[in-house]
């Protein structure tokens, strides 16, 4: 039998990540999301910082100009390009070993030939993003309205980068859910019973 | 208790009409779809024809010119702003007195303030949508999917310029659903178990 995997796209404070891990614990399947950070540095022998950071970001300021001119690796490639296949080989191998939630990183484009693939892409409103970020990460220098949007700002920019589609559009995910209006667990047991 | 109302907007093809239909009997409330243009057609005093084909399409070749200069009705606006007004005014009437479920015409941005408002989008790859539109309405000289091509693309632009919002946008709707992978049958029980 084929492995079934479950890839969750999410805006930033909408709830994506533990969605997609209580989603996981109730099939009894892992989720990956920071294992996935630990597993792709492993590999690339870049930090986990780096890739945090990098992995499904586009960079602050001059994102294009960094994208294919700035941090050259030794292979020609920049930095960021040289994390984006290893983190493409990561999730491919990943996909091929078990049935798993893999949360973020493009994973939905990555494995979009996957036949046994449920996408699924999280949001809610921004009133209710910015009160769960300040719940889950805590108060910054900055307001909560701006960490969000520059957050989605960020991720949108490097999604088109790297996979030439639209960020949060509802056409490229099987599903797409309104955490904030419907609630997590509701969110859950829908994608539990897609599943 | 307030009225439950589920808007359906649907990709052309995507079998929409038919989950909304679905979900409504076996929620036992009824569906406005083909009903909510005859109940238009009373108010107005436009022909069915016209509604369907103008209550949620912009029209072919120049739609920014016809919608802003020509056929002005009597009372200054184009008919097509009058037939705006019209659907609108029939959706909250509708809204105010039953829980039910109503397709298409933007329903669910004119009924957006409406706290118990289940929105919902269906959409489908396009192999799918060619071939049921096939299936549904039959062959006509046009191929299937220019067919879908030019449907979507009049209904976009219609949605567009009444809403100024973006069609098919997650971020817009509570669920958005992939009816040609997931089944009609699947739409229909999740929609069902969210209500």
């Amino acid at each position: 039998m084929s492995n079934r995997i479950i890839t969750i796209s999410r805006e930033f404070g909408s709830g994506g990540r533990t969605i997609g891990r209580m989603t996981a614990e109730k099939l009894g399947i892992p989720c990956y999301d920071s294992e996935l950070i630990e597993k792709i540095a492993e590999e690339s022998g870049l930090t986990k910082e780096y890739i945090e950071e990098r992995g499904e970001h586009a960079v602050h300021g001059s994102w294009l100009a960094n994208a294919f001119s700035s941090e050259r690796s030794f292979y020609g490639n920049s930095t960021q390009d040289y994390l984006w296949s290893v983190q493409r080989q990561v999730i491919e191998e990943l996909a091929e070993k078990e049935s798993c939630v893999i949360v973020g990183r493009c994973a939905d484009y990555i494995l979009s030939d996957n036949a046994d693939c449920l996408k699924v892409f999280i949001h809610a409103d921004m009133e209710k993003r910015a009160e769960r970020i300040v719940k889950v990460y805590g108060e910054t220098g900055e307001s909560p309205k701006k960490r969000v949007q520059d957050k989605d700002k960020r991720r949108k920019s490097y999604y088109q980068f790297y996979t030439n589609m639209e960020w949060g559009k509802a056409q490229n995910y099987h599903i797409a859910l309104d955490s904030g209006a419907l609630g997590i667990e509701k969110c859950v047991e829908v994608i539990r019973e897609l599943y």
